[in-house]
């Protein structure tokens, strides 16, 4: 059993080669030996990850703020603090916050062959202003 | 895709056969295509699930309030909102409340063989007792 108490645990800047705007992660996954990974993820207004997909598909859990998720095909949804959205294995989506919100979630991903995600091109203005 | 929104999210006692005291809980997975089962969990002041193990281990979120976690053999420790604790496969544990306080979690647990969990014997008031 290992514990990441929230006073010790580290931030992260989201990696900026995926992400437009700023986000922060927090790892909550203690160990590599369980065949899933989970993170804290907070996007600054207008923030959002690339299009991507998960070879396990994930779970995302709001906590706060308001914050937008989008299936490639699909129209954006809202998300708000409670509501859970499953992407299945090879969906091509992404996620992030409202134009004028903070957001933040928690991203499930389970594991396949110890790779989690699958980086594809960016969710350009014109792409994310369709939610508004 | 599939949305889980917290306005339509079906809110179920917890099975009293592995709970001592009263527990509710919403499932957050939208789909059984996902290899991990999730689910927030409510907790009143005391009570708690009874001694388990997951065949994939287990990933604790805390959200609310104060909670209990201990492995066998280990002494209790203390969850509170944003901790996180990772309980590896085959792990014997139990979760719940304190006992002036409701406690809310997020449980994360891989399915192995489309199973997550197992079942052993109640955590006695002497094992609960001993977290005061």
């Amino acid at each position: 059993m290992i514990k990441i108490s929230i006073a010790d645990a580290k931030m992260m800047k989201a990696d900026p080669k995926y992400f437009t705007g700023n986000a922060w992660l927090v790892r909550l996954a203690g160990s590599d030996d369980i065949a899933v990974n989970t993170a804290r993820v907070t996007f600054a207004p207008g923030a959002r990850n690339y299009w991507h997909t998960h070879p396990g598909g994930q779970i995302l859990i709001a906590t706060e703020g308001k914050g937008y998720v989008q299936k490639k095909g699909e129209a954006i949804q809202v998300m708000l603090p409670g509501d859970a959205v499953t992407i299945l294995a090879g969906e091509v989506h992404w996620h992030g916050a409202a134009p004028d919100s903070v957001f933040t979630h928690i991203a499930i991903q389970p594991k396949v062959g110890g790779k989690e995600i699958d980086w594809l091109g960016e969710v350009t203005d014109a792409e994310y202003g369709a939610g508004k």
